[in-house]
């Protein structure tokens, strides 16, 4: 089968790799009909240092199960599932308290090791009955792209929410206007922020975030950025911060911006040992948390809002290519060409 | 009148200052009954560049009202009042949601500025009403050790098992056993921790928080702590931990003894404009939270345990001295001689 294979910062491969095939009884071989480049993904495109055998890519996919462990339960061959960019057995401590990107028996996927990325045409997919979540529509869907969404960038910016702490009348930041920032709006908006300050400088994403629920933007950056969000809200700052960068400057403004006693949701990985702004922080009582996001937790409550049509994550997507064409896509996302690119493998 | 003032780092002294008079509306003027020396008067005890004119010092009190200003509605002459150590107008927004220490009319008692110390004779209470509160006891009542804690201590160890999110059932680890430390010890055990561990290596504390429900002490530092409560805790860490140090090598150990997505409250004055362990923060989807403690708006809720005997933290004062000793009560601070010291002025 064919997979996609990074080599080194900039050099995305697909390649003829050995077929996808169960290795544990908990497995299900699932063949991907959609997977897609992630924000995330261009970390290691910009300073992989140069492997010997390569690195899998790809975390995010809907794709059709062909093949069950003899201890897998709850699925069958021919559904179709979503498959969280985390793996969790649905069963430890820290998937019964919803935090399955803890799990004991849990993992990532296209990080590395002996899981495979899901920019192929097939992959293995461990602790297959916590993992995937069997979808209610056919592999072909027009609501494909809103439903890959929930593999990743939707459960993540509502992390960002949730750990931001967003309710009715909050006044909410979302800090950087990819595809995780762009999905925080909207779960800002979903779960009622009366305020939602997108921060960010495409145009073209500043327009989705506006249709998306964002009320104000903010273009500025640094200081500037700063001051104009305390302008936007009587000089407090905002309630809740969704930090969706992960570079020191963003997660300094994402402090500076919270109000007294607000919070900081962070899902953008970090690129730094420490954190900026201790002491604001401190003297603020301002709460920092988030991490990865336990999507796979978030499914059930996302899930009606995409097939009602209530919210439409799937617009994040603004390309389509199929496997040969992934290098091209990783390139276009790096330049800021594409928002986010999807994959027919 | 007399008062504490500090005119450099390890010098502390007693001067006669101008009375203590109204000088708008909302202040009062309080006879102080009861003071005492903080854990963070022991930063600028340890740092404070020589100044002109010197820093009036202190900001936990108890005393008799002497004087109101015109606009005081809530207070007489004579009444025995807490004075929280940061003042607050108790009408704002952010004294509406409890965090009286982000007071739009607020300040901290002893901090340089126009608002006078604590460790004095008398001094003047900005916005009166909203930061004093009218104890149901006499001026001498067997109590006030106890209730002195409620200006300070014992509502900053509550309010790091607050944003630490204690609960019944929970893990805890107190990091730092000074007066704070042992408040924290108290507060866990209060909302009903199942497990608290006291993290400090002075055996005389370490008794002490064991007797304030400690469960588990670890004295070891560093790598070598962080292990032992991974030891102590199935290898998971513990659900909340109460920062009462403020050193990086303190934060780093309490976010690193969290367990995936435990809390961190934070109420040891941090030294760092950079918080460590940003990264295992993260990967563990770690909260990190706590500052200035609002501890006007704890008092309610603490005051009945204290005064029905429920709770003892008038037993971190392992000292008293008249207000020409209180030099010498600093030395015995810093010297790690006595865990907190009592100010009968």
């Amino acid at each position: 089968m064919r997979a996609t294979v990074m080599h080194a910062a900039g050099d995305v491969r697909i390649e003829t790799v050995p077929d996808a095939t169960l290795a544990e009884p908990t497995d299900a071989v699932v063949r991907v009909t959609r997977a897609c480049i992630c924000g995330s993904d261009l970390w290691p495109y910009a300073s992989l240092e140069p492997t010997e055998t390569g690195q899998r890519m790809g975390h995010e996919a809907i794709g059709v199960v062909e093949e069950l462990g003899a201890e897998v339960g709850t699925l069958k061959a021919g559904d179709v599932v979503v498959m969280p960019f985390a793996f969790s057995d649905g069963t430890c401590v820290f998937c019964h308290e919803g935090l399955h990107t803890a799990c004991v028996h849990g993992g990532f996927f296209g990080a590395g090791g002996n899981v495979d990325g899901a920019q192929a045409e097939a992959l293995r997919v461990p602790q297959a009955d916590g993992t995937l979540f069997a979808l209610p529509v056919g592999e072909d869907d027009a609501l494909m792209p809103a439903l890959l969404t929930l593999s990743d960038v939707l459960g993540t910016g509502h992390h960002a929410a949730v750990v931001g702490k967003v309710g009715p009348g909050k006044s909410v930041a979302v800090v950087g206007d990819g595809a995780v920032g762009l999905c925080g709006v909207i779960a800002a908006k979903r779960l009622g922020a009366e305020q939602i300050i997108i921060m960010g400088h495409h145009p073209d994403r500043i327009a989705l975030a506006k249709e998306f629920g964002a009320t104000d933007v903010v273009s500025e950056r640094g200081e500037e950025a700063v001051e104009r969000v305390h302008e936007l809200t009587r000089g407090f700052g905002v309630h809740s911060v969704l930090e969706c960068v992960g570079l020191e400057q963003s997660t300094l403004t994402a402090i500076s911006i919270a109000r007294p006693g607000g919070a900081v949701g962070r899902v953008g990985v970090p690129q730094d040992e420490t954190m900026p702004a201790s002491l604001p922080a401190f003297y603020n009582n301002v709460t920092v948390g988030g991490g990865p996001a336990p999507v796979r937790a978030y499914i059930e409550e996302l899930l009606p809002d995409i097939l009602e049509g209530r919210i439409e994550p799937g617009r994040v997507f603004d390309r389509t290519v199929g496997l040969d064409a992934v290098p091209e896509g990783y390139r276009a996302m790096a330049d800021r060409e594409s928002i986010k690119v999807i994959v027919t493998p």
